[in-house]
Protein backbone atom coordinates (compact mmCIF):
# COMPACT_ATOMS: atom_id res chain seq x y z
CA UNK A 1 0.00 0.00 0.00
CA UNK A 2 1.48 3.37 -0.62
CA UNK A 3 1.72 6.11 1.37
CA UNK A 4 0.89 8.57 -0.59
CA UNK A 5 -3.07 9.48 -0.84
CA UNK A 6 -4.91 11.66 -3.40
CA UNK A 7 -8.12 13.20 -2.45
CA UNK A 8 -9.71 14.05 -5.57
CA UNK A 9 -12.35 14.45 -8.17
CA UNK A 10 -12.14 13.66 -11.81
CA UNK A 11 -14.20 16.47 -12.84
CA UNK A 12 -11.21 18.96 -11.13
CA UNK A 13 -8.37 20.47 -13.29
CA UNK A 14 -6.55 21.35 -10.02
CA UNK A 15 -6.70 17.46 -8.73
CA UNK A 16 -5.48 16.48 -12.23
CA UNK A 17 -2.38 18.77 -11.99
CA UNK A 18 -1.56 16.84 -8.73
CA UNK A 19 -2.31 13.36 -10.88
CA UNK A 20 -0.05 14.33 -13.96
CA UNK A 21 3.02 15.14 -11.80
CA UNK A 22 2.43 11.88 -9.76
CA UNK A 23 2.30 9.89 -12.97
CA UNK A 24 5.35 11.94 -14.37
CA UNK A 25 7.14 11.06 -11.12
CA UNK A 26 6.62 7.75 -11.39
CA UNK A 27 5.07 7.78 -7.90
CA UNK A 28 2.52 5.19 -6.55
CA UNK A 29 -0.74 6.95 -4.90
CA UNK A 30 -4.05 5.70 -3.91
CA UNK A 31 -6.79 7.66 -5.03
CA UNK A 32 -9.94 8.69 -2.40
CA UNK A 33 -13.06 10.21 -4.16
CA UNK A 34 -14.63 13.18 -3.25
CA UNK A 35 -17.84 13.61 -4.22
CA UNK A 36 -17.87 17.39 -4.58
CA UNK A 37 -21.11 18.07 -6.29
CA UNK A 38 -22.65 16.07 -3.18
CA UNK A 39 -20.86 18.23 -0.83
CA UNK A 40 -18.41 16.08 0.26
CA UNK A 41 -15.62 18.82 0.68
CA UNK A 42 -17.81 20.66 2.91
CA UNK A 43 -18.62 18.53 5.73
CA UNK A 44 -16.70 18.81 9.25
CA UNK A 45 -14.89 16.05 8.76
CA UNK A 46 -13.33 17.26 5.16
CA UNK A 47 -12.38 20.55 6.94
CA UNK A 48 -10.40 18.77 8.80
CA UNK A 49 -7.96 18.05 6.20
CA UNK A 50 -8.35 20.81 4.34
CA UNK A 51 -10.45 24.37 6.00
CA UNK A 52 -10.97 25.53 2.84
CA UNK A 53 -13.34 22.98 2.15
CA UNK A 54 -11.57 21.99 -1.21
CA UNK A 55 -9.60 19.79 -2.83
CA UNK A 56 -7.22 18.26 -3.92
CA UNK A 57 -5.35 17.11 -0.83
CA UNK A 58 -2.63 14.93 -0.39
CA UNK A 59 -1.52 12.80 2.53
CA UNK A 60 2.20 11.38 2.45
CA UNK A 61 2.62 9.31 5.66
CA UNK A 62 2.66 12.47 8.08
CA UNK A 63 2.06 15.05 6.10
CA UNK A 64 -1.57 16.59 5.03
CA UNK A 65 -0.92 19.56 2.55
CA UNK A 66 -3.93 21.10 0.69
CA UNK A 67 -4.00 23.29 -2.44
CA UNK A 68 -2.70 22.24 -5.92
CA UNK A 69 -0.12 24.65 -6.10
CA UNK A 70 1.42 23.82 -2.77
CA UNK A 71 1.09 20.30 -3.22
CA UNK A 72 2.97 20.35 -6.73
CA UNK A 73 5.83 22.14 -5.13
CA UNK A 74 5.95 19.73 -2.14
CA UNK A 75 5.91 16.36 -4.73
CA UNK A 76 8.51 18.10 -7.20
CA UNK A 77 10.97 18.64 -4.45
CA UNK A 78 10.70 15.76 -2.49
CA UNK A 79 10.34 12.87 -4.86
CA UNK A 80 12.01 15.42 -7.58
CA UNK A 81 15.04 16.91 -6.96
CA UNK A 82 15.70 19.86 -8.98
CA UNK A 83 14.16 17.82 -12.22
CA UNK A 84 10.83 19.60 -12.23
CA UNK A 85 11.55 22.77 -9.89
CA UNK A 86 14.71 24.60 -9.80
CA UNK A 87 16.10 25.04 -6.49
CA UNK A 88 18.07 28.60 -7.10
CA UNK A 89 16.31 31.67 -5.87
CA UNK A 90 15.57 33.19 -9.61
CA UNK A 91 14.43 29.71 -10.80
CA UNK A 92 12.70 29.30 -8.47
CA UNK A 93 10.64 33.04 -8.70
CA UNK A 94 10.40 32.13 -12.39
CA UNK A 95 8.75 29.07 -11.73
CA UNK A 96 6.06 31.43 -8.99
CA UNK A 97 5.83 33.41 -11.82
CA UNK A 98 3.54 30.59 -13.56
CA UNK A 99 2.38 29.41 -10.84
CA UNK A 100 0.74 32.68 -10.15
CA UNK A 101 -0.70 33.14 -13.83
CA UNK A 102 -2.34 29.58 -13.17
CA UNK A 103 -3.70 30.73 -9.71
CA UNK A 104 -5.35 34.00 -11.39
CA UNK A 105 -6.25 34.18 -14.89
CA UNK A 106 -6.67 30.33 -15.64
CA UNK A 107 -8.14 29.63 -12.30
CA UNK A 108 -10.21 32.82 -12.23
CA UNK A 109 -10.39 32.96 -16.07
CA UNK A 110 -10.09 29.70 -17.52
CA UNK A 111 -11.39 27.38 -15.56
CA UNK A 112 -14.46 29.60 -13.91
CA UNK A 113 -15.80 29.94 -17.57
CA UNK A 114 -15.57 25.83 -17.89
CA UNK A 115 -17.21 26.08 -14.39
CA UNK A 116 -19.91 27.97 -15.68
CA UNK A 117 -20.74 25.93 -18.52
CA UNK A 118 -20.51 22.92 -17.13
CA UNK A 119 -21.51 22.78 -13.33
CA UNK A 120 -23.76 26.01 -14.18
CA UNK A 121 -21.97 27.98 -11.71
CA UNK A 122 -22.74 32.08 -11.09
CA UNK A 123 -19.85 33.53 -12.43
CA UNK A 124 -19.75 35.96 -15.08
CA UNK A 125 -18.98 34.38 -18.48
CA UNK A 126 -17.93 37.26 -20.30
CA UNK A 127 -15.05 38.44 -17.43
CA UNK A 128 -14.02 35.15 -16.95
CA UNK A 129 -13.46 34.56 -20.71
CA UNK A 130 -11.94 37.74 -21.19
CA UNK A 131 -9.26 37.17 -17.91
CA UNK A 132 -8.93 33.88 -19.18
CA UNK A 133 -7.74 35.01 -22.94
CA UNK A 134 -5.97 37.68 -21.19
CA UNK A 135 -3.68 34.86 -19.70
CA UNK A 136 -3.33 32.86 -22.74
CA UNK A 137 -1.62 35.85 -24.29
CA UNK A 138 1.09 35.87 -21.75
CA UNK A 139 1.62 32.46 -22.23
CA UNK A 140 1.49 32.72 -26.02
CA UNK A 141 4.31 35.72 -26.09
CA UNK A 142 6.34 33.61 -23.39
CA UNK A 143 5.76 30.01 -25.83
CA UNK A 144 6.76 31.82 -28.92
CA UNK A 145 10.31 32.38 -27.51
CA UNK A 146 10.72 29.08 -25.19
CA UNK A 147 9.65 25.59 -25.50
CA UNK A 148 9.10 25.14 -22.18
CA UNK A 149 7.87 28.28 -19.46
CA UNK A 150 11.32 27.90 -17.81
CA UNK A 151 13.81 27.70 -20.42
CA UNK A 152 14.61 23.94 -21.97
CA UNK A 153 13.09 21.75 -19.75
CA UNK A 154 9.15 20.70 -18.80
CA UNK A 155 8.94 21.93 -14.87
CA UNK A 156 5.77 22.02 -12.51
CA UNK A 157 4.93 25.78 -14.09
CA UNK A 158 4.18 24.12 -17.35
CA UNK A 159 2.19 21.09 -15.25
CA UNK A 160 0.25 24.23 -13.29
CA UNK A 161 -0.63 25.61 -16.17
CA UNK A 162 -1.65 23.13 -18.34
CA UNK A 163 -4.51 21.72 -17.47
CA UNK A 164 -7.15 24.51 -17.61
CA UNK A 165 -5.66 25.98 -20.66
CA UNK A 166 -6.50 22.38 -21.78
CA UNK A 167 -10.22 22.49 -20.92
CA UNK A 168 -10.32 26.16 -22.00
CA UNK A 169 -12.74 25.21 -25.25
CA UNK A 170 -15.73 23.56 -22.17
CA UNK A 171 -15.50 27.54 -21.37
CA UNK A 172 -15.71 28.48 -24.74
CA UNK A 173 -12.70 30.23 -24.85
CA UNK A 174 -11.22 29.38 -28.40
CA UNK A 175 -7.61 28.38 -28.53
CA UNK A 176 -7.42 29.06 -32.04
CA UNK A 177 -5.01 32.14 -31.68
CA UNK A 178 -2.48 30.61 -29.76
CA UNK A 179 -0.70 28.29 -32.41
CA UNK A 180 2.57 28.25 -30.04
CA UNK A 181 0.48 27.32 -27.11
CA UNK A 182 -0.82 24.15 -29.13
CA UNK A 183 2.02 23.15 -29.54
CA UNK A 184 3.21 23.49 -26.22
CA UNK A 185 0.36 21.42 -25.38
CA UNK A 186 1.51 18.97 -28.12
CA UNK A 187 5.11 18.49 -26.53
CA UNK A 188 3.50 18.23 -23.12
CA UNK A 189 1.56 15.40 -23.99
CA UNK A 190 4.26 14.04 -25.16
CA UNK A 191 6.40 13.39 -22.70
CA UNK A 192 6.67 9.70 -21.38
CA UNK A 193 4.45 8.93 -18.66
CA UNK A 194 1.85 11.92 -19.57
CA UNK A 195 -1.74 10.84 -18.77
CA UNK A 196 -4.37 12.70 -19.99
CA UNK A 197 -7.75 14.46 -17.82
CA UNK A 198 -9.59 11.55 -18.72
CA UNK B 1 22.89 53.62 -5.21
CA UNK B 2 20.87 50.31 -5.34
CA UNK B 3 20.97 47.56 -7.34
CA UNK B 4 16.48 46.46 -6.59
CA UNK B 5 14.51 48.62 -8.04
CA UNK B 6 10.91 48.10 -6.92
CA UNK B 7 8.00 49.43 -9.69
CA UNK B 8 4.73 50.11 -7.87
CA UNK B 9 1.91 52.16 -6.90
CA UNK B 10 0.67 53.42 -3.36
CA UNK B 11 -2.65 52.23 -3.76
CA UNK B 12 -1.77 48.44 -4.18
CA UNK B 13 -1.71 46.14 -1.54
CA UNK B 14 -0.02 43.30 -3.81
CA UNK B 15 3.43 46.35 -4.04
CA UNK B 16 2.98 46.82 -0.12
CA UNK B 17 3.58 43.01 0.68
CA UNK B 18 6.96 43.61 -1.09
CA UNK B 19 8.12 46.67 0.34
CA UNK B 20 7.12 45.36 3.53
CA UNK B 21 9.74 42.37 3.22
CA UNK B 22 12.16 44.51 1.66
CA UNK B 23 12.27 46.48 4.91
CA UNK B 24 11.86 43.37 6.96
CA UNK B 25 14.97 42.27 5.46
CA UNK B 26 16.67 45.27 5.68
CA UNK B 27 16.92 46.03 2.20
CA UNK B 28 17.76 49.01 0.44
CA UNK B 29 15.46 49.68 -3.09
CA UNK B 30 14.97 52.18 -5.28
CA UNK B 31 11.28 52.86 -5.71
CA UNK B 32 9.71 53.42 -9.72
CA UNK B 33 6.24 54.91 -9.45
CA UNK B 34 4.29 53.53 -12.52
CA UNK B 35 0.76 55.43 -12.24
CA UNK B 36 -1.42 52.52 -12.75
CA UNK B 37 -4.52 54.86 -12.79
CA UNK B 38 -3.41 56.34 -15.72
CA UNK B 39 -2.36 53.12 -17.77
CA UNK B 40 1.09 53.62 -17.21
CA UNK B 41 0.99 49.35 -16.56
CA UNK B 42 -0.47 48.71 -19.93
CA UNK B 43 2.27 50.69 -22.36
CA UNK B 44 4.21 47.92 -24.68
CA UNK B 45 7.18 49.45 -23.06
CA UNK B 46 5.85 48.50 -19.71
CA UNK B 47 5.15 44.86 -20.94
CA UNK B 48 8.27 44.39 -22.13
CA UNK B 49 9.23 43.82 -18.31
CA UNK B 50 5.86 42.34 -17.35
CA UNK B 51 3.45 40.55 -19.87
CA UNK B 52 0.87 40.80 -17.42
CA UNK B 53 0.87 44.21 -17.47
CA UNK B 54 0.75 44.71 -13.82
CA UNK B 55 3.17 45.83 -10.35
CA UNK B 56 4.52 45.19 -8.95
CA UNK B 57 7.78 44.50 -10.57
CA UNK B 58 11.43 43.27 -9.00
CA UNK B 59 14.03 44.43 -10.61
CA UNK B 60 17.99 43.52 -8.98
CA UNK B 61 20.83 43.86 -11.06
CA UNK B 62 20.21 41.64 -14.01
CA UNK B 63 17.21 39.83 -12.65
CA UNK B 64 13.70 40.88 -13.59
CA UNK B 65 10.75 39.54 -11.63
CA UNK B 66 7.04 40.14 -12.13
CA UNK B 67 4.27 38.82 -9.55
CA UNK B 68 4.30 39.88 -6.14
CA UNK B 69 4.36 35.87 -4.94
CA UNK B 70 7.22 35.03 -7.13
CA UNK B 71 9.43 38.45 -5.79
CA UNK B 72 8.96 37.50 -1.98
CA UNK B 73 9.98 33.86 -2.82
CA UNK B 74 12.63 35.30 -4.55
CA UNK B 75 13.86 37.97 -2.11
CA UNK B 76 13.35 35.64 0.68
CA UNK B 77 15.54 32.69 -0.29
CA UNK B 78 18.32 35.70 -1.86
CA UNK B 79 18.62 38.05 0.93
CA UNK B 80 16.94 36.14 4.02
CA UNK B 81 18.55 32.36 3.98
CA UNK B 82 15.60 30.20 5.95
CA UNK B 83 14.70 33.10 7.99
CA UNK B 84 11.40 34.05 6.60
CA UNK B 85 11.15 30.77 4.18
CA UNK B 86 11.83 27.68 5.32
CA UNK B 87 13.90 25.04 2.74
CA UNK B 88 12.67 21.81 3.35
CA UNK B 89 9.92 20.16 0.92
CA UNK B 90 7.13 20.27 3.73
CA UNK B 91 8.06 23.35 4.92
CA UNK B 92 7.80 25.11 1.54
CA UNK B 93 4.11 23.68 0.81
CA UNK B 94 3.09 24.77 3.77
CA UNK B 95 3.96 28.41 3.09
CA UNK B 96 2.51 27.88 -0.45
CA UNK B 97 -0.56 26.78 0.98
CA UNK B 98 -0.99 30.36 3.06
CA UNK B 99 0.15 32.16 -0.71
CA UNK B 100 -2.14 30.30 -2.47
CA UNK B 101 -4.85 31.73 0.17
CA UNK B 102 -3.49 34.99 -0.39
CA UNK B 103 -3.83 34.85 -4.37
CA UNK B 104 -7.38 33.83 -4.11
CA UNK B 105 -9.94 34.05 -1.51
CA UNK B 106 -7.80 37.29 -0.08
CA UNK B 107 -6.89 38.75 -3.62
CA UNK B 108 -10.27 37.63 -5.79
CA UNK B 109 -12.31 38.07 -2.35
CA UNK B 110 -11.08 41.18 -0.31
CA UNK B 111 -8.75 43.15 -2.44
CA UNK B 112 -11.60 43.35 -5.56
CA UNK B 113 -13.95 44.14 -2.91
CA UNK B 114 -11.89 47.00 -1.78
CA UNK B 115 -11.04 47.94 -5.93
CA UNK B 116 -14.86 48.22 -6.19
CA UNK B 117 -15.45 50.60 -3.68
CA UNK B 118 -12.27 52.18 -3.67
CA UNK B 119 -11.85 52.16 -7.59
CA UNK B 120 -14.87 52.09 -8.65
CA UNK B 121 -14.06 48.49 -10.64
CA UNK B 122 -17.21 46.48 -12.08
CA UNK B 123 -16.53 43.28 -9.62
CA UNK B 124 -20.07 41.80 -7.52
CA UNK B 125 -19.47 42.85 -4.70
CA UNK B 126 -21.28 40.57 -2.54
CA UNK B 127 -19.71 37.62 -4.31
CA UNK B 128 -16.20 39.23 -3.32
CA UNK B 129 -17.04 39.70 0.15
CA UNK B 130 -18.52 36.23 0.64
CA UNK B 131 -15.08 35.23 -1.06
CA UNK B 132 -13.07 37.56 1.19
CA UNK B 133 -15.40 36.16 4.64
CA UNK B 134 -14.61 32.71 3.40
CA UNK B 135 -10.31 33.18 3.34
CA UNK B 136 -10.64 34.96 6.68
CA UNK B 137 -12.76 32.28 8.24
CA UNK B 138 -9.40 30.23 7.36
CA UNK B 139 -7.09 32.32 8.71
CA UNK B 140 -8.77 32.52 12.05
CA UNK B 141 -9.16 28.89 12.65
CA UNK B 142 -5.37 28.53 12.14
CA UNK B 143 -4.90 31.93 14.54
CA UNK B 144 -6.64 30.61 16.58
CA UNK B 145 -3.80 27.46 17.47
CA UNK B 146 -0.70 29.19 16.47
CA UNK B 147 0.82 32.33 16.51
CA UNK B 148 1.98 32.50 12.88
CA UNK B 149 0.79 30.79 9.83
CA UNK B 150 3.76 28.82 9.96
CA UNK B 151 4.80 27.48 13.12
CA UNK B 152 6.49 29.99 15.71
CA UNK B 153 7.78 32.36 13.37
CA UNK B 154 6.55 34.81 10.67
CA UNK B 155 7.56 33.92 7.31
CA UNK B 156 6.23 34.85 3.53
CA UNK B 157 2.96 33.43 4.12
CA UNK B 158 2.24 36.19 6.93
CA UNK B 159 3.66 38.68 4.55
CA UNK B 160 1.59 37.70 1.78
CA UNK B 161 -2.02 37.63 3.84
CA UNK B 162 -1.25 40.72 5.85
CA UNK B 163 -2.11 43.31 3.37
CA UNK B 164 -5.35 42.29 1.82
CA UNK B 165 -6.70 41.90 5.47
CA UNK B 166 -5.40 44.87 6.91
CA UNK B 167 -7.61 46.79 4.17
CA UNK B 168 -10.49 44.74 4.22
CA UNK B 169 -12.11 47.00 5.66
CA UNK B 170 -11.98 49.55 3.15
CA UNK B 171 -13.79 47.01 0.87
CA UNK B 172 -16.57 46.83 3.96
CA UNK B 173 -15.36 43.31 4.99
CA UNK B 174 -15.42 43.83 8.45
CA UNK B 175 -12.88 42.20 11.08
CA UNK B 176 -15.05 42.09 13.91
CA UNK B 177 -15.54 38.54 13.79
CA UNK B 178 -12.02 37.28 13.97
CA UNK B 179 -10.26 38.31 17.18
CA UNK B 180 -7.57 36.05 16.48
CA UNK B 181 -6.97 37.87 13.21
CA UNK B 182 -6.76 41.07 14.42
CA UNK B 183 -4.18 40.03 16.82
CA UNK B 184 -1.94 38.47 14.20
CA UNK B 185 -2.22 41.64 12.46
CA UNK B 186 -0.62 43.56 15.86
CA UNK B 187 2.34 40.63 16.67
CA UNK B 188 2.96 41.69 12.73
CA UNK B 189 2.94 45.41 13.06
CA UNK B 190 5.07 45.27 16.22
CA UNK B 191 7.74 43.63 14.42
CA UNK B 192 11.35 45.43 14.32
CA UNK B 193 11.20 47.30 10.83
CA UNK B 194 7.61 47.08 10.10
CA UNK B 195 6.42 49.89 7.83
CA UNK B 196 3.07 50.22 7.35
CA UNK B 197 0.82 50.76 4.19
CA UNK B 198 0.54 54.77 4.27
Amino acid sequence: MSAITLYEHPLSGNCYKVRLLLALLGLDYQSEQVDILKGASQTAEFKQMNPRGQIPVLRDGEALIWDSMAILVYLARRYGGDAWRPSDALGEAQVMQWLALSENELLYGLARARAVKVLGRPFDLAQCQAEGHAGLGVLEGRLQESEWLIGERPTIADIACYPYVRLAPMGEVSLEGYPAVRSWMARLEALPAFVPFD
